[in-house]
């Protein structure tokens, strides 16, 4: 099959490799139909933090048919069409009941998705079938529940963000995006989009941003209590990962709110004596994608949620190397790829 | 008046001050039934931490009696008997109404309340009214109410302690207990108390402790675990504030729980990669007393909450000295002062 392979440091092609083959029961092999490249990929694209030694597969975003299935497999057949969250996860064990599936303890990440073809461990606890085919019109919104927006909605159920209350999204990437949408989805009346890229800006209103400011750090922040008479938000989607962006979250908190981080955390230090003084939560991590399916699911097939249009590129598997530029260079907001 | 003046770490003496005056139409002047000490005052009795100058007057836990009220003071009349959270907050302001009632636009700190007389400003949004004359048998579990008892059920509900669940209590001061008995009140199936003292392990049990661990640190971790079939708990209390407290509360959880802290904290910092990859959440703070009484205080005076236990020793106030002696040294969980 073609794969994308991530040689070193923005040195990333797509070749062909051996296919996957089921080597456990539980397994299955899923054709994809689309998948994507995630801002976590730009990461060791950019050869930021500590990653192995290429040439190694990569991607983790994917929907897809089902080809092949392990002698264990029950709930899943060959022909389903199925949403792949972005880690495999039994279903069964404690953590996976409690609703944490990335802490499964029969969990892990697939060998790379941004293929033609990828082998899913615990196929029956991790994908989740869709009732029939979809149309290819709404790939991109089932898609985006492979990870992005279900990140974003982790971000504001973190944060609890509430109907009627406050929210403010750092971050105007992808999941940023996604969780502006997520705040609208749990009935937040004011959203309060942090962004200085036109349009990325004007897609964070049409999900719903109230108000876009441009400023960050302190500035950022006191522009926001400006909007807000001078209190912070009831709730803040930190959404991206760095020390600043961070800051940025607290300072635009009230006291008695959550910050709902997503961000992989680089280099994060927290100011303990200042969440204590003000009572400022923080909760997050990674999102437990298959536990929010079932709720999610039936929203976009209906056409109620439409988390898709964040992707606003689609390139062939072949042209990866092109999607991965787009992105780092903040070209593309997120770029769907079709093997 | 005579009153409780800290001079210099484990200078402490009671002596005459001038009595406090009404100075702003919105104070009240309370006569104190009953006070008591505070794990926070030891700090400053320790010399830990940045402390003023003394001689200055200190404590901030009492119940009392009205004596005089400002012009501006409404709802609460001389003669009434009262309940003083440890902070004044005016009840009124976006904090207040949001129920984070110690970031009270209008808020503070009382001058000490290691005294006969407290002047409490903002009388009417701060001072909880009992329907009637308590009887001397009530006073501790009152008392228990201005600062100890939602301390510990504030870290319960930090933890999102839930009924049926699973709770760990790290520190066995009085607040420690106090979260014991709040997670029972919130129904925890589990509640496993951090402790190597027979008398405050005894009183954990008395409270609802099911299960007492002696070790510390990632032993004692291991201990709660084995316990819990290898898995951490839902909800971990961190009512200490030391560094080591802090990371066994995070050793002690499971993954998608929450830290509720309420210990001061003195140079803790946070392992956030940890949890972030765990979904780990950590809320907590200074306790907003005032916005718990409501709930808490028609409970104790029906008698179906009796936090009073915490004091294992009660002195006449002159005796304030030898109080904080015994708390120093442990000899004692939590001494009541009477004027």
């Amino acid at each position: 099959m073609r794969a994308t392979m991530l040689y070193s440091p923005r040195d990333i092609c797509v070749e062909q490799i051996p296919d996957p083959e089921i080597s456990a029961d539980h397994e299955a092999i899923v054709r994809v139909l689309a998948a994507c490249v995630c801002g976590s990929d730009l990461w060791p694209y950019r050869g930021i933090g500590n990653n192995p030694d290429g040439p190694r597969q990569i991607g983790h975003e994917f929907i897809g048919v089902v080809e092949r299935v392990g002698a264990a497999v029950g709930d899943i057949g060959v022909g389903d069409f199925v949403i792949a969250p972005f880690l495999y996860s039994c279903g069964v064990c404690v953590h996976c009941l409690n609703g944490v599936t990335p802490s499964c303890v029969n969990g892990g990440g697939y060998e790379g998705c941004q293929a033609e073809l990828v082998k899913v461990p615990q196929a029956d606890g991790t994908l989740y079938v869709l009732p029939a085919e979809p149309a290819e019109s709404q790939y991109a919104d089932l898609l985006a529940l492979s990870d992005v927006f279900p990140t974003g909605h982790h971000a504001a159920i973190c944060a609890r963000v509430s109907a009627g209350g406050i929210a403010v999204v750092v971050g105007d990437g992808a999941v940023g995006l996604s969780g502006v949408l997520a705040a609208k989805r749990l009935g937040a009346a004011n959203i309060i989009a942090m962004s200085r890229h036109e349009s990325r800006a004007e897609l964070a209103r049409s999900f719903g941003a109230t108000h876009v400011v441009a400023d960050r750090g302190k500035a950022g922040a006191q522009a926001v209590k400006d909007i807000l008479g001078g209190i912070g938000a009831d709730a803040v989607l930190e959404c991206v990962g760095t020390a600043e962006s961070m800051k940025q979250a607290f300072l635009s908190l009230r006291p008695g709110g959550f910050v709902g981080y997503v961000g992989v955390p680089h280099d994060v230090d927290l100011n303990v004596p200042i969440m204590f003084a003000k009572n400022m939560g923080l909760m997050g991590g990674i999102a437990p994608v298959r536990a929010y399916l079932d709720e999610l699911v039936p929203e976009v097939l209906a056409g109620t949620l439409r988390p898709g249009a964040v992707f606003d590129q689609t390139l062939p598997l072949a042209e990866a190397a092109a999607a991965y530029q787009a992105m780092d260079e903040r070209r593309a907001i997120k770029v769907m790829l079709r093997p």
